[in-house]
C-alpha cells in the first residue's frame, strides 16, 4: 500500500531516540477511530475526537510524552502539531489527527516538537511497519506490527503498549490499514466488532490508559466482501493485541482464558475478564501453580450466577475440576504450566452456546520493580 | 457480655494449632448476617444461608479449610457440624450457623472436625476476643478484634483476613456483638449500612472470597437510641476492616482514598474504589512515588464523567494537581509518603456534596512472593 511516513526527534525520549512519527496517506481516506473511555483523556485524544469526521489524510504521533494532565495548554499544543503537518504537507488541517503516548503531566516542549515535525515532513519515505512501531514505543521491549495478504486484499498495522493496559476500546496506540474499499458505516461497525474481541479483550494491569487510540483506515483500492475483510482485520488486530500482552510489564507468560457454553456473550466476557485480571490467578500462573480455587473464586465473582456443581475447568488439556477436583490432573497441569509460555485456562459453564476469549499477562516481581521504582 | 466460647483442634492447620471455634450465646439472639456475593460459595455459606431465619444461638467456625469446591458433600459436612454443636449444647440445630475459612477444594476430614467440636463444647469459657480471632486466623499475622463501651452500650467484635480480600459484603469472617436491643428490621438495615462503609470499602487484592461472612448479633440487654448503636457498630467495624488491610498480604502501607464533593454517592464510591484498587497506584505507594498521573487515570476510568480541568488531588496535605500539576508539592508529597504508614489520597471532584472513603493495601514484592510461591 502506498502509505508514507516521516520520522523526527524532539528529545522526548532518553538518548535522543526518534519520537515523532508522521503517517501520510496518498489521498483522503475513510477511517474509523476508537478512543479511550477514560474520562481523564489526553489533550491529543480530546483534539482528535473533536476534529475527526470520518476522513483522514495524515497522522502525527509523538511518544515519550502523553500530553495529558497539563491543563488546557495541551489542547493548543495538539492543534499546533496538526497545523504544522498540514502546512508542511499542504493538506487539510482537519484531516490530520494527533496522538501522544508517554509520561502524564509534563507539558510538551512544543517548539522542539514542531521543529521535529518539520524535519519529519521533509524526509517522507514509504511506511516501514517495524520502524513506525519503534518510533512510537515507550516502555515496549519489542516492536509490534503484522500484516495479512489474501489475494489482492491487504491489511497491515502497527501498535505500541506494555503498561497501563486494560483498554476500554483500543490499546495505547494501534493503527491498521487496508486497501479494501469500505463505506463509513461498514468500516465503523467492523472496527467496533473486531475491537471488542481483540484490544478490548486484553489486560496487563487492569489500568485503562488516558491515551488509548485505535484507528482503522481504508485506502479504498479494491472491492472485497466484508467477511473477508473482517477476518483479515481481526487477524492483524488479535496479533497486535497479543504482542502487547506478551510484552506486558514484567510478564513471563500469557494467560489465555476461554469461557465456553455460557448462556450470554456478556456473561462469557465478564467471567473471562474476571479470571484473566485476577491478581491471585496472575500470581499463580507466574508461580506455575494450577491453583483452580482462585480460578473458580474469580468465576463466581461477577454479577452472573454459575452452577458450581456443574462447571468444568481445564488448564491446557487437563480437566482439573468438574464439580469436584481431580488431584492427579493437577500434576499434569503443573507440568504443562512449567513448560508453556502461553497458559490456557478453559472454563466450561455447561449452560449455553456463547463463548469469549480474554488475554492477560502474569503478575511478577518484575512488574512490581518496574512500577514501584519508576519515578514521576 | 455473657458470650461463651469453646476451642478445639481438628488438625486443619499446621502445628496442630486450634482451628475450631464454637461461640455460644446465653439465649437465642436477633442477628443479621451478610454473606459473600461470590456465586462460587463455600458449602458452609450455602448451609448457613439456608438455615438462618434471623435468630442465632451458636456459631461454629473452622479455619484451615474453606469447605468450598468439594462437591455436594460439603453441604452434608456443614450440616453435621451444626448437628454436633446442637447435640452437645442441647440447643436448636437451626440456630447454629457454620463458617469455614482456609484452603479451597480439600474435603474436610469430617470425623476429626466432629471430634474437635465435641472437645470444644466440653470446655466452654467466656469469650476472649483476641483468642477467638487467633483460632479462626489462617494467613493473618495478627489477631483482629476491638470493642467500644459508651455508658451501658457495648459493641465488640473479632475478625480474620489478609488475602483474597475485596469483600462484596463482609470480609472473610467478622462477627460483631452488641448488648443493645434491636428489632430484626432495624438490625438488618444498620448492618447493611455499616457494612457498605467498612468491610465493603476495603481491598487487599481485588479478589472476592468464596467464604466472606459478616454477622451482627444483638444480645438485647439494653435499650439505646439507634444512632448511638450505629456509631459504635461502625467504629468497631471500621477498626476491624482497617486491621485486615494493615495485615494485607505483603502490605507495607495502608492507602486511604477519600473522594469529596461528588454529585452522587455511588460515583464517589466507584472512583475511590478504582483509585484504591489500581495496581499502578498500589505499586506507586509501595515505591513512595507521588505518581498523580496514575491517580487521575484511575479517577477517569469509571463510567462517570469528571472535569479534568477542575478536580483537585491531594496526597496528605499536599495539593499536587488542580487542573495542572504543582511540581514543588510533589516533593512534599514524596517526603510525606516516605514517612507515613497510612497514605491519604484526597480527590476533590468540586461538583457536589457526596463523599466516600476506601481503604486498600499497597502492592509489593512480598505479595507476589506469598501468592506465587503458595502451592495448592
Amino acid at each position: 500500500m502506498e502509505i508514507l511516513m516521516g520520522i523526527g526527534r524532539a528529545g522526548l525520549k532518553s538518548g535522543n531516540k526518534p519520537d515523532i512519527l508522521v503517517v501520510l496517506f496518498p489521498h483522503t481516506c475513510q477511517a474509523s477511530f476508537l478512543f479511550t473511555n477514560n474520562h481523564f483523556k489526553s489533550a491529543s485524544v480530546l483534539y482528535s475526537q473533536k476534529v475527526f469526521k470520518g476522513k483522514v489524510r495524515a497522522l502525527v504521533i509523538n511518544s515519550g510524552n502523553a500530553n495529558c494532565g497539563v491543563g488546557r495548554e495541551g489542547l493548543l499544543h495538539a492543534e499546533l502539531m496538526a497545523k504544522k503537518v498540514a502546512e508542511m504537507l499542504e493538506i487539510d488541517e482537519d484531516e490530520v489527527l494527533v496522538f501522544s503516548t508517554g509520561v502524564i503531566g509534563k507539558p510538551l516542549p512544543i517548539s522542539s516538537v514542531l521543529d521535529a515535525i518539520e524535519d519529519a515532513c521533509k524526509l517522507i519515505e514509504p511506511l516501514d511497519l517495524k520502524r513506525a512501531s519503534e518510533v512510537i514505543s515507550t516502555t515496549d521491549n519489542f516492536p509490534k506490527y503484522d500484516f495479512v495478504r489474501k489475494g489482492r486484499l491487504e491489511v497491515l498495522g502497527f501498535a505500541k503498549g506494555a503498561g497501563m493496559i486494560h483498554p476500554n476500546m483500543g490499546t495505547m496506540l494501534a493503527f491498521i490499514f487496508t486497501n479494501a474499499d469500505l463505506d463509513g458505516a461498514s468500516l465503523e461497525e467492523l472496527h467496533r466488532e473486531v475491537n471488542e474481541g481483540t484490544f478490548n479483550s486484553i489486560s496487563v494491569d487492569g489500568c485503562t490508559s488516558t491515551n488509548d487510540s485505535f484507528g482503522l483506515i481504508s485506502l479504498g483500492r479494491i472491492r472485497e466482501d466484508l467477511e473477508s475483510v473482517r477476518q483479515a482485520v481481526e487477524e492483524v488486530s488479535l496479533s497486535l493485541a497479543k504482542k502487547i500482552v506478551e510484552d506486558g510489564e514484567g510478564a513471563t507468560r500469557v494467560i489465555k482464558v476461554m469461557v465456553k457454553h455460557a448462556s450470554l456473550q456478556l456473561k462469557a466476557k465478564m467471567i473471562a475478564e474476571k479470571v484473566a485480571t485476577s491478581n491471585l490467578v496472575k500470581t499463580a500462573v507466574f508461580g506455575k501453580d494450577p491453583n483452580w480455587g482462585r480460578i473458580v473464586a474469580a468465576v463466581g465473582s461477577t454479577p452472573f450466577p454459575i452452577d458450581q456443581f456443574k462447571l468444568k475447568v481445564h488448564i491446557g488439556n487437563h480437566l482439573i475440576y468438574d464439580g469436584k477436583v481431580h488431584p492427579r490432573a493437577l500434576e499434569g497441569a503443573k507440568k504443562y504450566m512449567e513448560e508453556s509460555t502461553e497458559v490456557e485456562i478453559v472454563i466450561d459453564l455447561m449452560e449455553g452456546k456463547e463463548s469469549w476469549t480474554y488475554y492477560a499477562s502474569d503478575l511478577t516481581y518484575q512488574y512490581i520493580r518496574i512500577n514501584a521504582e519508576y519515578t514521576t
